[in-house]
């Protein structure tokens, strides 16, 4: 699929409360405004089967980790089926708040379920497609704290050994894939932020197109 | 998990209309009136996460056979956390109406999932937990058509190619486990089924407290 994938596939990735999911929205109101064929989506989230399990993931009790991981999978399954494969095959820029590396660094290195084991899933969940831009963005779970006293969201309540392993999975998972990952430190200014993010877009947008003029 | 296990885990299985939910209700009945401690499941179902999805797996439209994959063994994993486990510990007979090899037959050979891939994913969701006795209740798929003509559920709408598909697909995982499987005759007398499915439990049992005393 990503060979002969059409579009663009971006992510927006970090732990809670880093400011992705503003940072992905200015994106899509800049690309808008900008008269680009852009679509927003959330994983999970989206579908019908992503909409119904969203509470369950954030605010289920007694979930297991095996539940986690399936429900989460089956909801991004669902998501690229259903929308990502049709907007990109439409030639569109899709922007997803959270996708693949979520799983990788919450399930695989925040709670040790087998990394190989997770990607292999991931692969027959998304059909093996991968983002053609990932920006993550990066700062201390201390740092996040102050952000989300008040939750109540699963994920968000769990303990600083948590958040510190999946902020630490998240880099490496970056380290492994410099080209794809863009990271970005989350205390910089919002306007700032959204100025290297468009930026890079922007640029990706283009040399796609150059090269399919070669 | 398996050979530690207490309790005794039966399931029933096989196509649509083939009678196992009449037989498992029947032998759930009996064990109860003979004072063994029982619990009567289906999979999926009766945990939150799987009596809300059943719906979206038995009636959603657009549903790709990578998300019903997922969200079956979601449920399946749920199930098996929540109720088989603490049942097993507890030394209860466990009654569950399908099991795994549902999944292998209807998304494996019917739906032509990788079947390696299949059996690794559910040794994920039930932390490789068996059957101890899996009841295959089988007839043909023209047998079976007379009882759901009027059916909508997604499954029972398939295809005469799929059924067969399904119910070959069974018979071959029986005869790789020929000691896990009893194959009965679907179109046998109701109380005859139910005695030869009794026997073969009690026996079953009587054999575990006689090793134990061992």
């Amino acid at each position: 699929m990503q060979n002969n994938k059409k579009g663009l596939f971006i992510t927006f990735e970090g732990i809670e409360k880093c400011g992705k999911t503003t940072q992905s929205k200015l994106l899509y109101d800049k690309l808008l405004s900008l008269g680009e064929k852009v679509v927003y989506l959330k994983d999970p989230g989206v579908t019908e089967v992503g909409e119904n399990f969203r509470n369950a993931l954030l605010y289920g009790k007694n979930i297991s980790v095996e539940t986690e991981v399936l429900l989460f999978l089956a909801c991004r399954a669902q998501l690229v089926n259903e929308h990502i494969f049709p907007a990109l095959k439409d030639d569109k820029i899709v922007i997803c708040d959270r996708f693949s590396d979520s799983t990788f660094a919450y399930q695989g290195y925040g709670r040790n379920v087998n990394l190989s084991f997770l990607k292999s899933l991931d692969k027959f969940a998304t059909k093996g497609i991968k983002p053609d831009i990932t920006f993550l963005f990066d700062f201390s779970f201390f740092e996040a704290k102050q952000r989300f006293l008040d939750s109540k969201d699963r994920m968000e309540t769990e303990s600083i050994e948590f958040h510190n392993r999946v902020r630490a999975g998240y880099l490496d998972l970056a380290s492994m894939e410099p080209d794809r990952f863009c990271i970005l430190y989350s205390k910089l200014n919002i306007e700032k932020l959204h100025e290297i993010v468009l930026k890079k877009v922007l640029e990706r947008k283009n040399e796609r197109r150059c090269s399919r003029k070669d």
